[in-house]
């Protein structure tokens, strides 16, 4: 059983506004993709639960079609078949097309200005390789073990919510495609689907590790701890630095647009309790070393926090070389491991993060735009075009193995500069949906 | 009392083109809004006071309310509810929709190319958070003292000129919203409400300051003084650096544009000595502790005097270097006291230059843009969005305390590295309206 | 006979799904352009040679001009005459628009988000001139000598494959062209034309190299130097770190868009084995050096292999440092000479790479937009125009010969910033066709 | 008498397909703004001059009016007054739509792909200030010396040829605006008016320089010097550093859009020998201080010579650095002049220049467009938006004189980085006409 930090993310549960609205009404439709089956058992005090509603006394809500969602119907039938997505951004490009809008809010949006969102990916174009060309590729390998399990690739499945406001099986897609493909899954906290149901879709021998928020009360961190290790979760990763939530005004902005300004709740009131559980758990790459954890992932939440946030791949440069002088530790350490997320694309962007010292690297809204677009199979092909990338990109820098990318194959010089490099990514800064102004009423209405 | 520098904005008054123009007619409208109350009785000798206009003798200025006003108050009257305004950007992006052309013009003009103008909010954007995340941060607390007196948040609404070109009530707005949130005002010397006016509008206990330009006349100035001390004014903010008006093109260009060339006053003819007044007053930031100043404020008057001039928060920056290694000073510094302001548009950006040892940050342009386009309510929002920011950014960079906002929580390396920065801000960039060329008759015309 | 690492691309070759599409029809048309005349004999082992075809048994395969193809040869037809065209990125914009969108796709695009593609040409943008102006330059002399042989220029046409695609004649316009110029031809292993008509097409005493891959298969490889040693060819360039076929995005795409999915052939299937290869071939600078070898040549293959891999002409500054440092070498250097390729389309681009210790410097793509579009007269007008760019250049640095071009007379500081340099080059920017997303089906339909 | 360097322009004088066009015809108006009246009689041989035409036996050359030129002239029509000619820019922006394409085309264009020509103007945005705040600046003054005689700014009017094509008056313009402003004109030797014409023009005591090349036959160049001497000319700038003219290729790309691709003539066919001159003639800022000149011009000919040389701004830095180090020199220095030209737009530019070492500044292309769009009153308000600029900033940086604008007032430490800086001059770019490339002739007859 292992502790180590890592991202999470964060959807705001009703508050009294969103209750009125449905009251005396089936509101199960807008209730599940947003609160796992077990929410209530695990969450509402058992006085509270009054059982279940009798079906015909209830008034139903009538579901009308607007023409913006016929739109995006169409939209989704005109997908193109999965053999024309070649890479991790074409997921992206369809998602934004076919999902419903207030989802690819959800997803998409990020904090404040979203500086450190973007910044994330673009920080891996200030690294550049230094290809060895003196090796024999003729068979390449690019698995690894991560925290001692092994893993087809140096890149898991990082937590991320709500998976089901993409895709009606939520999480669970992730599941079954990592299956598939020998990839651990982290289990968010606050996914969709329950906790149970996520390792219930597990293959035998499938790794999956949980994402866990210390709370206040130490018995439900314990209960909860104690669950996962009876049903076989090998690796915990609790979050220690998402304090309050990031005010991320992108889906602030699109559901004044789009609906209901009442779902715009207060940042902060999602019940778990944040700014008590940061203090009593334990940070810090040096601290962690320390303490005799298995590792740490240095994230920023992929930009939904604190911005102007330096990216995990800047942050790792710099831990490498702080636990180099201060513990005379080396990287990749199978004793101490260091993880990142944030911005990856590629499996470029993968193997420079390994040169630079990372274990693996999680990847969070790719796999969820792969779900949105196209269920199971999206993942599977994400995962795919991966390996495919792995195995030539391995070849071309010239490492047989993963044990073979080294410090000396990246020039991560420029990596602290944050500034405009170039050439531009065209396909990531395509996908990227520009912030928007508050809007004057009569120029909304007729957009 | 106290003596620090100030930024300060200025407009040109009447020449004697815009007298023949309304001669024997009634210049009330005109008149109001760029003249306080009190302007006749203070800068006209008694000999020209030629006593009140008898109504019905003058002629009545026709208003005619033309096709473009017409828009603008349709516009006006589309605002999105204030419920919709996200974050400071926002009111800049809705006033320049809704206000007057020419105040947008006055307003939102800076000197030459403008390239100082934003530079003072660029240069934020070169500055990183290394936050903490080792600290209890159940409570913040964002409030702190300026010039010993306390203050709700480390920020205060800097003087800038003739706000009732944006609103009718002007500068109460500020007053106002300022009272509510326990902010300290700045009132500027070229109000257009008179200083007694505004220090009417004040709470029991509200602090205010004043800025002040030195005049030539050191009896206007002794009078000046003691009647603001009479009146319970806490500060004293005295402007040395700006001995001449800047050259701010994009407002001339409008004024062709709008109405009527005779408006573009030869810079310089507005009757404040200035040449006279910088050569006697102090600066400097070394200077100004040498003689016992109680601080002074690092600013480029909002972009509107030396273009190619530097941000404030570079220069404080410098200036910390200098202090701490000619005088031995650390900052934030309770005896001697920093300020910035320009390019201000969120938290922070505020907490960054807190974290380089400023005490507070002065934020003129966003309070003027949020009056201009929701009165008293929007200064009010302004300052509860600035509330909100700082609760949870202090959270996420983990500091409970000003105090507790250290130099070790930002990189600032590349301060004075002028290049273009990765990624960029997409809402400043677009409220930011390009400089334009002059332009033919028949093109213009047309548009 | 002289053994060098050179850049070279690929193609793929059929698979059953092409051979199936044509089975009992005339595929001639189809074949011609991506297979040289002996390809037949050369690859197929001789007991699946079944003999020639009875014309009148095969169906014809109707050849259908559809209204894009119409509306290419309109384009064709307007072109502007050869003395409009006034530099290398002409061709280029010229052939973009003539050229089949099959024969653009496949050689515009590179690996990846093409970043290393368009760095290789913005490299040369942060090299900046010192000229001498104390220099007779009334008569100036741009030839050289390469492995010993004369050059009219300090330029070779570098190996690019597949050059029917562009010209019914292939590579034989670059042989003739280059003839006319006194310019060396590199011969490319995968040209439409057979090595023996590219050899015949020569002049007497033209000089030509060969661009060779290492085959598993010692005997082929032996076999093939001794006939090229044979037909007279002076140089031999081996690839040796191209294990395998990058993948490149934009040449996918455009086959789904355009016509065949089937096309769109997994990478690495081309029946040559490079993972072999690389192993056993020698490599790297420094070991090239003290392996005897003449020269290297230091390429990133057009930016179709590795993305993020470095531009020659970085890679040769550091190149000449180490080989300086730790050899005691000084470059130009006629015993061990540095060739670099990709992105040069200016003479001042080479000028800058001599001086920076290249002998010579390789031109692809440059030289196939010039036949794409005017067949060998476009050839021959691109190198005109390089021919009085060096003239003009070579005056205006003040070099009466390419033994004057010094390291002191570049300044490449910046030579490592992959950072936006400024001015920007908008020629080659507008020529860049941005890489694009997958698309929705009905978007795609009607664009 | 004085010998400097200086920058210089050319134009292609006539080829025989010209001569052929007109033969027999009145081909004055075509003749006349490309050649100064005394043409004839300095360059052809006595021999060649056949006398006087008698006109009634000259074919008339019919002047059709296109539909373009219409056009232009109604532009011209409706040229905003001077009064809203607020900066140097607007001369440019409107000079584009005014004049004639040619003169346009031939005036704004620069060598290959107008790198240095833009770097010119971009590097003076990579020196910010640091203003002085301790100086009464009741009183500045700007006027200084250039080579001992009194100039009203530290500008002078730099030497570009052909003025005739862009107003009648061609350098007369000049001439008489420059007498009215206390400002040096240097007289070109490609003026499109005689040498004589432009000294009889000035006033009684009015200082001008005349720009030299050296010419093969050194009694030419002595009669040259000599008749200067005798008329008054107080300085000459010998050019030594253009043995050919630069390539430009948007003024070329316009000749054959407009009209006539005979007259894209070969470059260097121009008569004069510039590559005897450079060898013959003294060069090099060291060289020029040992053999006593009184100064040197830092200038890269308006970038119309060698694309990527540094701006005459960047390689100041760099001269002063070396004069001080190996001459003890320091600067501004009376004994050694350094002049920069270049890319000037506004006279902060000029005083950074000055800060750096600079005696004075030379401004060419800005008085062009002045005339251009203006004629002398345009050259008369250009100079005077100059006064005023330089009034208003020398009391901004806080210097009294000249001698007050030291090096600590700027901060130039990214000059040598030619990389995209931040913000970007809108005005400047927007007046930039990006190069283009060839066009099929179909979508040319259509634009």
């Amino acid at each position: 059983m292992l502790s180590v930090t890592s991202n999470l993310t964060h959807v705001q549960q009703g508050g009294s506004k969103i209750i009125l609205k449905y009251a005396g009404k089936d509101a199960t439709q807008e209730y599940d993709p947003i609160h796992p089956p077990d929410a209530i058992e695990n969450n509402l005090p058992p006085e509270k639960h009054l059982g279940p509603v009798e079906p015909n006394t209830v008034e139903k809500v009538e579901v009308r079609i607007t023409d913006e969602e016929m739109a995006r119907q169409e939209r989704m039938s005109n997908r193109p078949p999965l053999d024309e997505i070649l890479n991790l951004h074409d997921f992206e490009s369809i998602a934004r097309q076919v999902m419903p809008e207030k989802a690819w809010a959800y997803y998409s949006s990020a904090a404040d200005d979203e500086i450190t969102h973007r910044e994330n990916h673009s920080a891996y174009h200030r690294i550049w390789f230094r290809p060895q060309i003196l090796v024999d590729v003729t068979k390449v390998d690019w698995s690894t073990r991560i925290l001692g399990h092994k893993s087809s690739m140096p890149v898991y499945i990082t937590a991320t919510a709500l998976g089901k406001l993409g895709h009606p099986d939520g999480e669970l897609n992730l599941t079954r495609a990592a299956a598939r493909h020998n990839v651990i899954q982290m289990i968010p906290t606050l996914a969709s689907c329950s906790f149970d149901e996520i390792v219930d879709a597990a293959q035998p021998g499938q790794v999956q590790f949980l994402q866990l928020y210390v709370n206040k009360d130490r018995n439900i961190t314990k209960r909860l701890v104690q669950h996962a290790e009876q049903r076989g979760i090998k690796g915990l990763f609790i979050t220690v630095d998402a304090p309050q939530l990031g005010r991320r005004e992108k889906d602030m902005r699109m559901k004044f647009t789009a609906e209901d300004p009442s779902e715009v709740v207060k940042s902060g009131s999602d019940g778990i309790d944040r700014s008590q559980g940061a203090a009593r758990a334990i940070s810090d790459a040096l601290k962690a070393y320390d303490l005799g954890l298995a590792g740490v992932v240095l994230s920023n939440h992929g930009g939904r926090q604190l911005d102007f946030a330096r990216s995990g791949v800047e942050v790792l440069v710099e831990v490498v070389t702080n636990l180099k002088q201060k513990r005379g530790l080396s990287f990749p350490n199978d004793k101490f491991q260091l993880f990142v997320d944030g911005g990856v694309r590629r499996a470029t962007d993968v193997i420079k993060a390994i040169a630079l010292g990372a274990t693996a690297v999680g990847i969070g809204r790719p796999f969820i735009y792969a779900f949105s677009s196209y269920g199971e199979q999206g993942v599977d092909k994400a995962l795919k075009i991966l390996q495919d990338e792995f195995e030539m990109n391995m070849r071309l820098i010239g490492a047989k193995s993963i044990q073979d990318i080294t410090p000396d194959m990246v020039d991560a010089t420029n990596i602290s500069s944050h500034i405009a490099s170039t050439p531009t990514d065209r396909l990531y800064d395509s996908n990227y949906e520009s912030m928007q102004h508050a809007k004057l009423r009569e120029i909304k209405s007729k957009m």
